[in-house]
């Protein structure tokens, strides 16, 4: 910054940033220093004059979402959101940096403050999560009006959120939807952990991102009139924005500066004293001299008006209550399935559960504005696109389904982002195999507890002929493990239903369902309640005397319960349970468990992939007929024999444990 | 391809690919006629005027490497390695394409035909395993010299590689490292599976490429002269090669070429006899005429002569039989570890375990010369350099070390790539919760049968105040479901030496070791044989009347010594089992199984991670003591009691479990 009059403020205001981050690091002892001391200039400059914000207000649907995509330098935004006024964090939050049960975490997490748009810290995910809120803005803008929809989406990247390969697929999707409104300030200060960045990168970002549609601009970071020329040059363009900030890491410290050494630890005692002799800055730790205190005040007082202008606005606006309503997520989520189900039972269908979910969309889509479908490049296969949701392209923002391209990850990401914005309940399809690519932005989604349907078709060596490439065998389980998810595997036409049912009904979390790419016949075939709400129900009673529970998921529940059938001619009672989702069924009270599976009784578990993790229901005496090996390529029907998922294979083996 | 003399039977030479793709796909009614189609022409030039091969010799490790990134135009590498004289696959093979246990998989498989030299399939995945593979040439050759390496790698790319994420970071990769020997082709035939690339992408590729140090180059993928021109200039450029090969795909399918219905399924019948008329090609299906045959026949000789030099050449060389030693993977790989494991028992060390790592592995580099390690950007963290790996630069390529950059994901495959090339075991770090973001590369390590060993520090909530999105939760469990992949969590510096040995002396698939941020005390502390070998092992027998077997992995083995101490002095005996690999332990005899893990006896999983997955040895009577929610910000000694993993809160519910 100059020091001019008018900017030693600035430089001032930016200098409690840097003292709230030395102080808040050198308290924790741990923490990311030096990127918040690189743009806290940028950033004042973001927060005084252009960020469209209201600390009183923070779930403002129409304010200027602001994303941290470099999420180690989570003291920016804390003292961000502090100095500029948010009920929290604290100065005693910040104080208690890093600290249990302390909103202000090592990395922003969404769910501890209001401020917080979106849980950063996996590189490049911010960036990419944010164009997910730039293409919600414009899509709800196409449908409610420059008065109710108009802002802007802020982010600041680092050089790792640049070189992960996740920005490439963000930055080509928001290129190609010409998101004018999505501004991302890079920190160029040309510094990762292990040294300088030219240790691994020769790239020119700027040249990249020019020839992915981007508009980009340089300026000095540490210039206001050079940071405000290039946010003016930004705002006026049409095209998303990179504008790169060149910036000296850990600006401030005067020996350790604009090296690695400020990145990830604190400064240190000596060199926080001499950094405060530089930036003469005088008050004790986590003080801010109160003239300070007060601009910024000020600065987060800014919003205020455009806040009160907008609501009467928009408790004017025809369509306002509606856009109120949906922003607050307000939705009518299951009153399709009831006539949905009441049709099939009276008119069975034998169809592939992807396609089962496709005829589950058209009824969905048509009830929920608020559903907003897509698919990595495999619509046709993941069964994703309905007559409802025509496609959102740059020329028509309004459409509801995205052809995200060959970018599982970034697809992933960009639904999160949506989901965070509010006001879109976004579904997107690509292989379960390849839950793999976007592995990271499905444990983004449960963490941050964001409302996001994973379609994840081709769901098992089901699929044939393309392989073990293709072909999940650990996936159904490596998706169980992870915390917060919801994983379901449909057996059915009508379970498949129930499952998106349970997914849209749930507001605070995300949601993959797998499904099949073969035909499944409806073994449903009365009405019920949603009865894969439960998560495991009996389909099937034991004709005799009851001796083995078969439990089964998705396509093998017709094995099972064809299996079943074999033990009944055989003389053994066999129930047959499906079990389309763990965690419901986990959170059943014990009297339904033990009384589904009892404890004296043999259990065998049939699922088309890795039979670790089934002890968990049979216990160590039962059988789990599974695939623990890669898949092959061959036609379904071969693979299932080759594997032994055949009811002719798995009966005999049940018989001979029971002795017979 | 024009129609002069001479290209009429390059052209005849092409067409056959084209027949043999149709009729492959034809007679599996399943699979990708379009791209081998649009790249016959380009594949015909380069097979029979620019790569290095000898059919005869496939392992040859001179050879020019061909990667087909574009993995589901399989039937391109099938008919070009039959026509060119590979002993598979035959035509009996490729008529048998897709069916079960023909060699001819819907993907390409390396360990199906020794002329693939990489599984593709996943997109993006082959270029940047190709990216690996001409790392392994360059650092080959500076310590090998050109007499004995001095090869290149070539790369079929489809926009779909393009697009996804992993592609920039391995362009990055290949451009900062300057890899003048890759040459990536790319089918720029403007479709994708939805439909016109246009639909989800508006990128300038080439000008991305040049923006990251590639050299670029534009050719008409259907016209010879412009192709070798094309190549001609690439080989000649000292940086990485994108050569965008305009084609049309399915080319020769009058009615369908230039659109998606080429891309994805069987032509049909009606399409094959129109496609026979446009091409003139008469023959019978799977039928090569005489004459072609004999023209693909040479150009498969070709590069026998220079072969038979090189192999002369090796003869004659001071260093030709260690270099032929060394791509045949033959060292000694646990030679190292007695000597070094005496100084332990003599004098104990409480380290980190990432830090017993990196002791390891300077005892490891400085004896095995293959290894070459590297990091995402965390060598500190990671502690993965030793005094015996320089950094490798393309200044250097004699280096042992390679700053991977923030590319998990890229990293991942090229050292895949490196493993499949030969000569080299690479070994690479980033933290435990990242692996989610190169999954897909570490399950192709353990598809592929590449021996890559995966450095995975910061293994629990033990890294502390970094929070939920740095600390796994889910990822061992997650990791241990993937077929063939070894995954450890030694608890000490022993075992982490063991764990080491282990790794190294599996030629045939790859590791994961999980590595602690805190120290750990030194829990071995008498000589013995490698412990880890069995998976797990009896650390600490009971003192009184053994009640209870507490199994523990990593640095929760401590706390269950711990625990077992505080039950030993309640009267209940305790065994502690530590278990750093649970498929050796799978592996072991049932009576060894047994005697570790008693049937009735109550068994007790002490792991700082999900507890799903721990019913397969505590069983469903038993305790298991993890996390099943995402983790938290705070020091690692306050989420451990947070947690409850304590010593002081475990052994009184054990206790309580035995009625005490």
């Amino acid at each position: 910054m100059t020091a001019t009059t008018d900017s030693v403020s600035r430089l001032q205001m930016a200098n409690a940033i840097r003292a709230l981050a030395m102080d808040g690091v050198e308290a924790a002892n741990s923490g990311h220093p030096g990127m918040p001391m690189g743009m806290a200039d940028v950033a004042t400059t973001l927060f005084c004059d252009y960020l469209k914000f209201d600390p009183a207000d923070p779930r403002w649907a129409d304010r200027d979402r602001f994303v941290l995509s470099a999420g180690h330098g989570s003291m920016l935004i804390y003292a961000l959101l502090h100095l500029t006024g948010y009920a929290r964090p604290t100065i005693e939050d910040i104080s208690r940096f890093r600290r249990l049960h302390s909103p202000c975490a090592g990395h922003p997490e969404n769910f501890e403050l209001a401020g917080i748009e979106a849980t950063t810290g996996p590189l490049g995910s911010g960036l990419a999560t944010a164009v997910g809120m730039a293409i919600a803005e414009r899509h709800l803008n196409a449908n409610y009006g420059d008065d109710l929809v108009d802002h802007r989406t802020w982010v600041i990247a680092g050089d790792g959120c640049l070189m992960e390969g996740v920005n490439h697929e963000a930055v080509g999707l928001a290129g190609h939807l010409k998101l004018g409104r999505l501004i991302v300030l890079w920190d160029d200060n040309r510094i990762t952990i292990d040294g300088a960045v030219d240790l691994s990168s020769s790239e020119d970002v700027v040249a990249r991102y020019d020839a992915s549609g981007w508009h980009t601009v340089r300026c000095d970071g540490h210039d206001e009139a050079s940071i405000k020329a290039a946010l003016d040059e930004a705002i006026a363009d049409d095209r998303p924005s990179l504008v790169a900030c060149r910036t000296i890491i850990g600006k401030g410290a005067p020996n350790k500066q604009g090296t690695s050494a400020t990145h990830g630890a604190a400064l240190g005692a000596a060199e926080v004293a001499a950094a405060r002799e530089t930036l003469g800055w005088t008050s004790e730790p986590f003080v801010i001299p109160a003239d300070i205190a007060a601009a910024w005040a000020e600065a987060g007082r800014r919003g205020a008006a455009t806040n009160a202008d907008w609501q009467a606005r928009a408790g004017a606006a025809a369509k306002g209550a509606d856009f109120v309503a949906r922003m607050a997520g307000e939705f009518e989520a299951t009153g399709w399935l009831k006539p949905y189900v009441d049709a099939l039972i009276a008119e069975p269908k034998t169809v592939a559960t992807r396609k089962a979910s496709e005829m589950a969309l058209e009824a969905i889509t048509a009830a929920i504005p608020a559903t907003l479908g897509g698919s990595a490049d495999l619509t046709g296969s993941n069964n994703t696109r309905t007559k409802s949701t025509p496609p959102l392209t740059a020329a028509h923002y309004g459409g509801r389904y995205l052809h995200y391209g060959i970018r599982e990850f970034g697809m992933g990401l960009a639904m999160n982002g949506m989901a965070l914005h509010g006001g879109i309940v976004p579904y997107g399809g690509t292989f379960l195999v390849f839950a793999d690519y976007c592995r990271a932005a499905i444990r983004l989604s449960a963490l941050q507890n964001a409302q996001v349907v994973y379609v994840l078709t081709h769901d098992s060596i089901g699929l044939g002929e393309d392989g073990p490439t293709h072909q999940p065998i650990e996936h159904m389980m490596s998706l169980r493990v992870i915390p917060n998810l919801d994983v379901y595997r449909p057996a059915d036409v009508i379970e498949t239903a129930e499952c998106w049912a349970l997914a849209l009904e749930r507001r605070d979390g995300p949601a993959v369902i797998a499904l099949t790419r073969q035909n499944l016949p409806q073994l449903r075939l009365e009405a019920s309640e949603n009865l894969s709400a439960k998560g495991a129900y009996r389909l099937k009673a034991a004709e005799g005397d009851r001796k083995v529970v078969l439990i089964a998921t998705g396509s093998e529940v017709e094995i099972a319960v064809a299996a079943a059938k074999a033990l009944e001619e055989a003389g053994v009672g066999a129930d047959v349970v499906s079990m389309p989702n763990w965690r419901h069924f986990d959170a059943q009270p014990a009297d339904y468990k033990r009384n589904l599976l009892p404890a004296d009784m043999l259990k065998v578990s049939i699922e088309a992939g890795t039979t670790m993790g089934w002890e968990r229901y049979v216990g160590l005496d039962g059988l789990r007929f599974g695939i623990d090996r890669f898949g092959a390529s061959a036609p379904a029907k071969d693979l299932y024999e080759y594997f032994g998922l055949t009811a002719a294979t798995i009966a005999p083996q049940i018989l001979s444990a029971l002795g017979k």
